[in-house]
């Protein structure tokens, strides 16, 4: 099996499941428990805690971790946790992720002043259009990190530069699910109040995954129970969970640069060989501004769905939009990116991790000429 | 290490390890993916579902489950899920684990009308208090299966027959953390409409849970993003925690007439070694009626902390009210039980699991018998 949807999730790593083994039975105590074996996971927590505020270049002695179930968990928790005032104004890039994008909507719902960003063609948000919307009402700005769906990377140091100047004291979250581990994000540098995290989509498990809180961000719970994890969220803290994220995190940060350019010359390899043959119609949504890990590409004429089909057929795993989403409502980040429909019903997502290689993408290739030339002749 | 505080977490079962194991290699896919591994995925969560609701004597053919991070996000999505209207009557045993009681109060705050249905000294609910609070107006009633902290069982078809005298389009709502895979549980018999499990405290993992809503009942999503689960619960699908979860679900159910009988062979040796040494003070919070998973017991005149301390440090673990917990304040269950502060002060948590042996009783007792004589003298 060839799998290019690492977007979507990962094969998590040896080192990760053997942590996880070992500490589900091993540490099985409840760490808010008050007897020794419980004490220790506790402690354990504390320092999984400033290792990945490290990672993240934060202040290990003030920031603060929440652990969480997944993204969507950290998600919905940075905005509706952080919505104090209906007067005031709340913005989001209309490329952000469902988790994301469906609680702006839903906060709008609820009668909050809710704006959108927009993208530009690079698939990066517009930033003029988030200078013209900041002012000293905005209390609350959320850009992902990476585009889940094309892979643009967001300047998070120039975005927090623009509301800094009209709207300085927002909180500004951050959903790095798609960054965290793979490229370079400094809390400090951007001045993240918050960001949300993933275990699984960097080789970690399903079900984990981590809000970063800066020191002195307000921040309300959004579940109501025995008020574990600084009673900002309830519910058995799931060591083995955390522990084998914390392990993900680790592989993942201390092979970063290596990953990186490992899937650079892997995205560099799959854009010269569909180059060489000439595709009619191909578009590719890259350039060298995006992550290598997603490379979204279209044939223009053809379905998505059915050459992903095609290649399912063929062992070979591709994503089409995200996978994180149950239901397929056409493309609002391409769409925003001003594809056509026709573009964008074309649209398939290659998504690497660094153990792909080379010879998986020969593969591809060749199915997929082979179904252009022929399947759809 | 002797391990006696079952009703917090417990061990998870070798088979439901090798399960996680084994599905998160191999099934790491992301069930919400549109290719042939994950449409399998799809397919093992769809038996799952039917499994879980064919134990609980639901209608596998119409009713649900939902899958979930835990137990306290079952709780939270069954009442908050389940709020409609400000101007309706909502109920909640004083019992309640604090995922319950605390959303109810969260409820309070919010303006809905929310009222308390006191205990009875044996731990169960005042019948007649609910009775009372009966009417055209409740339109949700939530009173858990067997109490975390006393191992008080709740007669869930008792409650409903009061319901439906007055309150017949209730919804009814049951926390069966303690109950689920340990005692009987009926959800047709009980007409039960919703009613949350959890993994960990049947041998099973952290940090995955389950809600059962019957055919009909109407519950709105508490959390946002790509519309997982029905569009009731938004998050990747944890596919190796469930699978493990149905494992443990599996082999509970299975064994739970012999896990029962030999619990309650446990707990009659505890309480008839206990009653032999003529301990002056001491009450056993438990009779024929409660569960045999759960012994409260309190020392007069002792701290059950400094107990459980002492207990701790000879290496066997009990608990102190519950772990669930991490903020202390008081005990709401013991007090509505009408014990006094200082009774409630020396009390203690045994809790077994069908691995527990006599020999770890005898332990237990030999150095509860040094403590009260030498320690405490």
């Amino acid at each position: 099996m060839i799998y290019f949807d690492n977007a979507a999730t990962t094969l998590p790593y040896k080192e990760v499941v053997d942590t996880y083994k070992k500490t589900c039975i091993e540490s099985f105590y409840n760490p808010s428990a008050t007897y020794h074996p419980a004490f220790n996971l506790f402690k354990d927590l504390s320092a999984a805690r400033k290792t990945i505020i490290r990672f993240l270049g934060g202040d290990i002695d003030n920031d603060n971790i929440i652990f969480t179930s997944g993204a969507t968990e950290s998600d919905n928790l940075a905005i509706f946790g952080s919505c104090f005032n209906k007067n005031k104004k709340y913005l989001f890039s209309v490329g952000e992720h469902p988790a994301v994008f469906n609680s702006a909507m839903e906060l709008k719902n609820r009668g909050y002043n809710v704006q959108l960003i927009n993208l530009q063609k690079n698939g990066q948000i517009d930033y003029a259009d988030l200078e013209s919307k900041c002012d000293e009402n905005v209390c609350f700005v959320s850009i992902m990190s990476v585009n889940n769906e094309t892979g643009a990377i967001n300047d998070l140091e120039k975005i927090r530069n623009i509301i800094d100047k009209k709207s300085p004291n927002s909180v500004f979250h951050v959903d790095a699910v798609q960054g965290f581990g793979k490229i370079d994000l400094n809390v400090k540098k951007c001045k993240i109040n918050l960001l949300s995290m993933s275990g699984h989509k960097i080789h970690g498990l399903k079900g984990v995954g981590a809000l970063y809180i800066s020191k002195g961000t307000r921040l309300k719970n959004i579940n109501y129970g025995g008020g574990q994890e600084f009673n900002l969220r309830s519910g058995t803290i799931n060591y083995p969970g955390i522990i084998s994220f914390l392990k993900a995190t680790q592989i993942s940060f201390e092979n970063m640069q290596e990953n990186y350019t490992k899937v650079l010359g892997l995205k560099e390899y799959l854009l010269e060989q569909l180059n060489n043959l000439n595709f009619k119609n191909l578009h590719i949504v890259s350039d060298k501004t995006y992550s290598p890990y997603i490379v979204s590409l279209f044939f223009e004429g053809n379905r998505g769905e059915t050459i992903m089909r095609y290649l399912d057929s063929k062992n070979i795993l591709v994503g089409t939009g995200s996978a994180c989403s149950s239901s397929k409502v056409g493309n609002r980040v391409l769409e925003n990116m001003k594809y056509t429909q026709k573009q964008i019903l074309g649209a398939i997502r290659i998504s690497f991790c660094a153990s792909n290689a080379k010879s998986e993408i020969d593969n591809l290739i060749s199915e997929l000429k082979y179904y252009l030339a022929n399947i759809n002749a």
